[in-house]
């Protein structure tokens, strides 16, 4: 750790073993189990790696609300079954998502590779932080897949007032032959809930149809929105969109959807607890036995991103791996003094 | 047919049996064999029954030039096969996707029952219409599905100013126990084309964010528009959904790119040419064993939209679909005329 000096003389750096020390030692005191906390630590890392601040360490004091909810298992030992030669199901047993992925992983791969699409259930987890972690690892084993899950009932469909909708965030990863995977991860809301919380945080005003007041009149308040309710990216269809999230990653795997999630919190103000859908896809048993021309179109449709100058997902995100990866990441004092508060350990270079 | 008086007298009535007629009239008389005209009119119909104009009647003039175009295969027998236990191929052999469909669907429907998630990918299809009929068809199956396809490269993506996704349309459609499935289908463009191309016709301007002139300005000018470059709905999420689109209907399953459909077109201005995905999952089977929880999850997220007022997707189409079927449709005396001169056949009631 590197305390700066001017111009940012509030900032404290950190090379990204240190942000994995620092936040793995926030999750032990927290209790959560080791096996647990190491693959939640290491999305926080991967976030703040790939300038993904609202979903990194940022995300630590809410982890240790979470922890210490009525709801969550902090020693949950994730249960893997084969439900159909296509199927394979992960019971989180109200841990969090992100050891249950890991350990049904293989499984989601072998079954994708044999049968050309396989679906991973996720059941009864607590929600971690992004998903674009875990379909750009399924892209690096050569698999298209698709990812996403409810939240809580923040968000009021399109030409409603009141929340009925999770952010339920969708995010798809498509493996490239020489390069890093085709990746994106957005939530269905106009703006994800911890920009939303950020900007309350630093007291910036939303952009306009980000949210409602608790009379449904639009707002660019943060609190007032986070009072109130949420709107959908994309008007009807982005709330379309998110109804079919609420469905596939809820009632289709036996799972909560987002007002039931928010019920079962009961006002703990814990992180969603609910299902997981991934469907993941072979792009080798699928393609028609041409795997040059297929890669060469896909190609084709990235570079008429890039040739015009507009920013194709996920590019901005890999330079900046790049130069994080080199340079470690900043982060404020004040978030570092929070942290430590929930239980943070000093990380030294 | 009825020919209306005031205060409509250019407008010609008809029931759903003479939609249906005419259309077949059209297509039979342009050289498409009986059994690739019979799902094709009936999908016409279905449209217009439903109140989707833009989908329906409007449609034949387009057909009769796709029908001509050097590629169209006007006697295609769509040939299925079995990919995989999970996975049915429909190469539709250069004819439209509807017949391909529907011969390929009591086996995507075996795949999904017995492994909980099956994939139908239609391989050289010509594009026909609208995605909801079929994913309504597969909901009233018990199956829930997600359909997409490409189309032609004539939208640009967020931040560029030339086409290069095409308007690439998603259909979702879910089963409810006692009442119609909850079916949504949007064009990931801000607009549908066809509404684009109803606009110019009847002299009607685009609202802002619908498209760009050949410069790259935005333009509310349909005929510019139309030359230019449409936009995606939703900014960059809406742009990186259409993308998972082109790659998932495309390169995935060995088929062409709107990019590609358009080369392959070569300016015959004929319908776009490529592949489809759909992707079918049994709630019945992944559902955890308790169908009434999960039922009364998905009811409770519906009611949440209709108790507000907000609109659920597909609830006014179901309403136009019983009015339309006791009342008949109407068309403009112009578009039954244009109709008559591309080779339909006058109906009588």
């Amino acid at each position: 750790m590197t305390e700066n000096s001017s111009p940012a003389s509030d900032a404290v750096r950190l090379d990204l073993d240190e942000v994995r020390s620092l936040a793995l030692s926030v999750l032990r005191k927290a209790g959560l189990c080791e096996a647990q906390a190491r693959p939640v630590a290491q999305t926080i890392t991967e976030c703040e790696r790939d300038g993904r601040q609202s979903h990194g360490l940022l995300r630590l004091p809410g982890c240790v609300m979470t922890i210490n909810s009525a709801n969550f298992n902090r020693t949950a030992e994730p249960v893997i079954s084969e439900l159909t030669p296509a199927v394979v199901r992960a019971d989180a047993c109200f841990g969090y998502s992100l050891l249950a992925f890991e350990r049904a992983l293989p499984q989601l791969e072998q079954k994708a590779k044999a049968l050309g699409v396989a679906v991973l259930a996720i059941n009864n987890c607590f929600h971690f932080s992004a998903l674009w972690p875990e379909v750009e690892s399924i892209a690096r084993m050569g698999l298209a897949s698709m990812a996403m899950t409810p939240s809580h009932a923040w968000v009021a469909p399109s030409g409603g007032m009141r929340p009925v909708l999770g952010t339920n965030p969708f995010a798809f990863g498509w493996p490239r032959a020489d390069t890093d995977p085709y990746v994106f991860d957005f939530a269905t809301s106009a703006m994800a809930r911890s920009d939303i919380a950020m900007a309350k945080l630093s007291g910036q005003m939303l952009p306009d149809g980000c949210g409602l007041d608790a009379q449904g009149r639009p707002s660019n308040d943060p609190a007032a929105v986070l009072a109130g309710a949420m709107t959908t990216f994309g008007g009807h269809k982005g709330s379309a969109l998110s109804t079919m999230i609420e469905l596939l990653a809820g009632p289709l795997i036996g799972d909560m959807t987002s007002l039931a999630s928010m019920d079962f919190d009961a006002g703990e103000r814990a992180a969603p607890c609910h299902g997981e859908l991934i469907v993941a896809f072979d792009p080798a048993l699928l393609g028609n036995d041409d795997p040059a021309t297929n890669q060469q179109r896909a190609e084709q449709v990235f570079a008429g991103f890039t040739d015009q100058g507009a920013r194709l997902p996920s590019q901005q995100r890999y330079l900046t791996r790049a130069h994080n990866k080199a340079n470690g990441i900043e982060i404020s004092r004040e978030l570092y003094d929070r942290i430590l508060a929930h239980g943070g350990e000093r990380v030294a270079s």
